[in-house]
């Protein structure tokens, strides 16, 4: 007697018309660089300093620790989007740069969304980054230097006139599995959101195909408008690259202000207590007019879920990109527009888990970031002395009607460091019992497999989704 | 038939030893600035990246939202330790500088304290701050700034040359309550243990007497060190005075030292894209040898559960006042000490709590705070230029062989400035279903008071404890 079979005996008396074994999902919404001062920041500017996200309403809250190690083992107390996203993904502490790779040996690590689809599974990555970027390959693709997104990169990208780490070994023509943007278009992943298109373009060494046709050649329909998105068939590989790098952000500063330096008077500059600090004018954030050419981080998330819904169950990596990425380049309102975007993703995967209730939901960030909201009187203001902080600063006026005062002082370069603290983690009831209040992110890796295949062994798995 | 006799005879076919109605204590831990990075901070020196405080293992985690009005009523962002203790002592939201009275108003509220006082439960409140310093002074005393703290402040105290803001309304000569020292000599707290001594060597204007023969007349035993803390017998109120201030903190700096700025090369100066960039040296924290003169935070806390342990049940607040301090003087060793001493006071709560189950125990922040851990090596190592904190760093070699980098970077004055963020709460066991995964601050006093008054109404408390 077959498994189908079986299950149709099985179900009859029953009536029912849900498999044998029910569904199970796991939806895991990476905020990058969302940190509690970003959530704050986000929340005081969204809905006042009173009000409530989708996500503080969350009915489970942990945090998590974030570790990483240097190539030679020792502790490193900062991570980055590479190794933290490789902890989650795999389950293994690395060190900082690599996607699914360990430090030192620099073997590749199985990820979570390679072992659920080897057991029948979806998977599915979405984020408002590249696709090929630190957080999303993780996921998929093992390399030993992030910034090898595509077959030119792996020689070494260059930013303005700085080049990048290399990974030559990784390279095709040298029987390397290619850099990340080829090793996502061989990918197994079911659907893959995001932008990035200029990585896709560039022709394979040695072929005259580009990464995109390889990635047509290996199923996947590709498509790169809203409308298209919204249209495109269930039941084929999907990837969908909307934009050339990162996609746009929803909220920017007024006339695109970002956090400017406070500028000391003469006086000031000879000693700190005499002469006067001109601040930076208090601005409003703006809608970012690039944004409506691009799907929201909503629209891509029910997309993913209209795609990846069926009857085994999916894992899918959802990530709001940019909370960090502004915060690097100092644009709070930016930050404050990918929180929303988040949040707006959240709801979306809450109403799906309330359809199909065997879905972990899990949302946290990667690492802490550089942004603080200091006093926008300070604390000492009644002692008449310019007072200021030695870093940007960005004041911004709330629609609640106060100046929020963001402050990003961690490094005197063109962009901010990230922090290192514990991260915020939230579960939806489902994580009851199965999140701790307090986990490593290799736990995470384990929370997700132990979710998805405790009650559904893998060779029953592969028997039913041949 | 008295209650006592009903008590006698409901007991007596039970043979139980315990009372009708059972004890019921909350223990309130605050950490004054105790963000999750200043945790993080202290987890990774004291017990390594991978390791666990006991905070870190409570089984509750929530955060609290700080909320902070101006006098005009309008929202402010960040908070001082005045405001944010009077929203968790009264669970109204204040104005910065407020020590339980209202913003614009000036009217007293009512502390948790008071109330439990006045039901029968008996009441402490222990930090290692001076104990007329507003986290203390929040739960006792009602003044409309916090510097007021002896009968010359309210007059205006002076930091340097600077006068602190005054309140004249609240001295006694014009019928007022008195500084916060006179108004806690006056209280009906039952155990005060901190520092402070010299806010109670004053005398009281218009009268020969001190601050502290105002306590002892109000029947306080007056102790001044661990000795004389250990022996004051039991049923007496306990004012305990270990220092004219603020208590020393356990650990400090090598050699004194704190943060430091680091210092750019004449090239670098003109451009920060070449020159160089010398940073601090690396540091150990070792012990502060003024610490050993003081009880630690743990003793102080053993002997106010052995003096407010009663059938009753009690009130009790523990501060560990100096994570902010030494944060405000960019001293991370210091404040890392203090979580020490947090956490250890933690443990001696949760033993109290072992052997009187009806114990509810919150750990939280009152706001967050400076701090910031940033990469020993910048993320942007690679690219060659020189890159540091446009503030001040300390870099700490931890035990665990590694260097830890803390920025300092709010204020480019003599202190840091508190920083905006949610802050941390957990709770044990008996705060499950009692303690929501997001609070308010004011909620904290709700949950307080809702626990004490749950199963006991005040009329019944009043007969029982005359």
């Amino acid at each position: 007697m077959t498994k189908k079979l079986q299950r149709v005996l099985l179900c009859l008396p029953l009536l029912c018309g849900t498999p044998a074994f029910a569904e199970r999902n796991v939806i895991l919404i990476i905020g990058d660089g969302m940190d509690d001062q970003q959530i704050t920041i986000a929340r005081n500017y969204l809905v006042g300093a009173a009000g409530r996200l989708t996500l503080d309403n969350m009915p489970l809250r942990s945090v998590s620790q974030v570790l990483t190690v240097a190539e030679s083992g020792e502790t490193v107390y900062v991570a980055d989007s590479a190794n933290s996203a490789t902890s989650m993904a795999t389950g293994e502490i690395t060190s900082r740069g690599r996607i699914a790779t360990s430090a030192g040996s620099d073997r590749p690590l199985t990820t979570i969304a390679e072992l659920a689809h080897a057991a029948g599974f979806r998977t599915g990555l979405v984020a408002t980054a590249s696709i090929t970027d630190a957080t999303p390959a993780s996921f998929v693709a093992h390399i030993s230097a992030r910034y090898c997104e595509n077959p030119e990169a792996v020689y070494g990208a260059k930013i303005s006139s700085i080049t990048l780490p290399d990974c030559p070994q990784y390279a095709r023509p040298g029987g390397g599995p290619g850099s990340i943007s080829e090793q996502i278009a061989a990918s197994d992943i079911d659907v893959l959101l995001g932008g990035g298109s200029k990585h896709f373009a560039i022709p394979i060494e040695g072929s005259d195909q580009t990464v995109l046709e390889l990635a047509r050649d290996n199923g996947y329909q590709v498509v790169e408008s809203s409308e298209a998105l919204a249209a495109a068939p269930v039941g084929e590989k999907l990837l969908g690259l909307f934009s050339p790098s990162h996609l746009p952000v929803r909220l920017q500063g007024e006339n695109r202000r970002k956090a400017e330096q406070p500028r000391a008077s003469w006086a000031n500059q000879v000693s700190a207590y005499i002469g006067s600090v001109e601040l930076p004018e208090p601005m409003v954030c703006e809608e970012n007019p690039a944004f409506a050419a691009v799907p929201s981080l909503k629209e891509m998330t029910e997309a993913a879920l209209r795609h990846l819904q069926n009857e085994r169950g999916f894992f899918l990596m959802i990530e709001s990109a940019s909370v960090d990425k502004q915060a690097h380049e100092r644009k709070p309102c930016g930050s404050i527009g990918e929180v929303a975007q988040l949040n707006e993703a959240l709801d979306s995967a809450l109403a799906f888990a309330e359809r199909h209730p065997d879905t972990l939901i899990m949302v946290t960030a990667d690492h802490a970031q550089a942004a603080q909201m200091i006093p926008t009187d300070s604390l000492f203001a009644a002692f008449g002395i310019p007072v200021y902080s030695p870093g940007m600063i960005a004041r911004i006026e709330t629609p609640e009607g106060a100046v929020m005062t963001v402050n990003y002082a961690t490094n005197s370069f063109a962009y901010e460091e990230h922090t290192g603290g514990n991260v915020p983690l939230f579960a939806n009831s489902v994580g009851l019992g199965r999140v701790a209040t307090m986990v490593t992110q290799p736990e995470i890796f384990e929370i997700t497999r132990d979710y998805l295949f405790e009650e559904r062994p893998l060779e029953t798995a592969g028997a039913e989704n041949p």
